[in-house]
């Protein structure tokens, strides 16, 4: 077992100025080993669900390839359910449910089979959840990757900071990056974030891309310019997961890789947003993919000489 | 003469976060003719003040070996006089005071030394002001560029689609694209602009960098990010004038050489925002500019084998 996931196996039921979808399969951990497959990448998750979680979701995760020994399934309760609906610019979303359910007193338990997992990539979950997996592995991953969200930051600081001190690599986004430090420039930014513990701090700026800071170095990427973006549910959860995937891959976690990694994960998520929930990223061939990586580099290379 | 600059030679009184200045030199054509004078590029200026600009600013120009022969001198007026104060994160400003004076009744004229530019870059002006330029031109520039702004869009729509209609690269920012096309996505938009005429379409996205359309192909840039911004006055016009000024030097208007210009323009406009007007351009010295480049390099490089 390359890489851990742990996060939220869920449902979704989501509305954008394209359509809408009654509940659907969603989750971090959902998105992030999809992401993994398609990059021939074995991963594992631990998460829980409730009694209406349907098999065929289940089975089309290991069907994949996805270790699913760590999804504990509670018969009598009820899966974790978001509802939201975009704006018409789908930069911004109104929640319009969120039933916590199962998720409320999810406590992880790691199977044997994952313990020996090189890469440990924490999904957005309470911060004292995040912390209790890494206290539960025996040995601690190689890296640990954390994704978290303002929510943390307004209603649980204390323990977000001490998960964050045993964090390798923090993936948030612009608006986070500039509450968690106190500071606009997203630089300036960087460096604090830097000195609670991650070496690597990866800034998520949707459609302007991403930005990676490691000892005062910086790596930028534009996001790709899509003609629609139908569904932007996931995105995020699919960077993260190609990021992840790559790495474990590439078995290595040396700043050049990371920037390979960022873009492993931002071609990721542009197939994501292209159809609602799941849909997409469950099509892409290894083919697309290469064909997607190879846009970006057109995207952004060039030759100057002045 | 390769470079024929239309625009403004002004005044400019501004307030940051950090500071703020009395009235100093300012002005889309001063930006732009300093910037190619940083690149070794020979542009000329058509343009109007009053009898109050002063003498040392138009010798600072023709110092760094600008044409100014054709910035009219109406003694009796006064130079327009632009004020403003932005807001905390520097994206967005309040004008506190425009006093357009001797630009109210402009009537560009263009001098015969100027009349073999190879390149027309029109700053942002009244669209009937930037048409009565070309049309004032003996022979059509190889190259016509244009800037322009919302506030035409408002108040003059249809002589600002005959501008368009004529232009080759047409240089504006997100929202404004969005606004002239009606398309939120910047795809689409840049979609709509080509069929209004201009082959390259530039899209400006402030501190997210910039976008350049052509023919289906997209190339897209980060801005450097920086530490401090401490006045983006004058930045979007040091862009153009930088990416006017590589065309120039090159004497090529391909895709490839209009990706490479993006760069040297927004390395340009990195140095603008560093200081107050164009106090950090006029510093700016070959190995700099070279330096700067480097960086967008180091920034945008990468490798990926899946």
């Amino acid at each position: 077992m390359k890489l851990l996931v742990v996060g939220s196996v869920a449902f979704d039921a989501i509305e954008t100025p394209f359509g809408k979808t009654d509940k659907i399969l969603g989750g971090a951990a959902t998105y992030i080993s999809i992401a993994s497959s398609v990059l021939g990448v074995e991963s594992g998750i631990v998460s829980v669900v409730g009694g209406d979680f349907p098999q065929t979701d289940l089975d089309m995760l290991s069907g994949r390839g996805v270790n699913i020994e760590g999804i504990e399934i509670i018969k009598e309760g009820k899966t974790f359910f978001w509802s939201g609906k975009y704006h018409n610019d789908l930069n911004s979303r109104d929640t319009l449910v969120t039933e916590v359910n199962v998720l409320e007193n999810f406590d992880p338990k790691i199977p044997e089979s994952m313990q020996d997992a090189e890469i440990l990539l924490l999904g957005n979950l309470h911060p004292g959840v995040q912390l209790s997996v890494l206290e539960k592995m025996h040995n601690r991953p190689k890296l640990v990757i954390l994704d978290t969200m303002n929510f943390w930051m307004d209603s649980a600081l204390d323990i977000l900071m001490q998960m964050i001190a045993k964090t390798d690599v923090i993936s948030i986004n612009d608006e986070e990056a500039r509450q968690l430090s106190g500071e606009y420039s997203l630089v300036k930014a960087a460096q604090k974030i830097h000195a609670m513990g991650p070496q690597f701090v990866i800034i998520k700026k949707g459609e302007h891309g991403a930005l990676l800071f490691h000892e005062g170095k910086i790596f930028a990427i534009p996001a790709l310019p899509l003609e629609e973006v139908y569904d932007p549910t996931g995105a995020g959860d699919t960077f993260a997961g190609g990021f992840a995937s790559y790495l474990a891959k590439k078995e290595d976690f040396s700043f050049e890789t990371m920037k390979s990694a960022l873009i492993v994960g931002s071609a990721m998520a542009s197939f994501t947003v292209e159809k609602f929930g799941t849909q997409r990223l469950e099509e892409v061939t290894e083919t697309e993919m290469i064909e997607r990586i190879n846009s970006f580099k057109e995207l952004t290379t060039f030759e100057v000489n002045v």
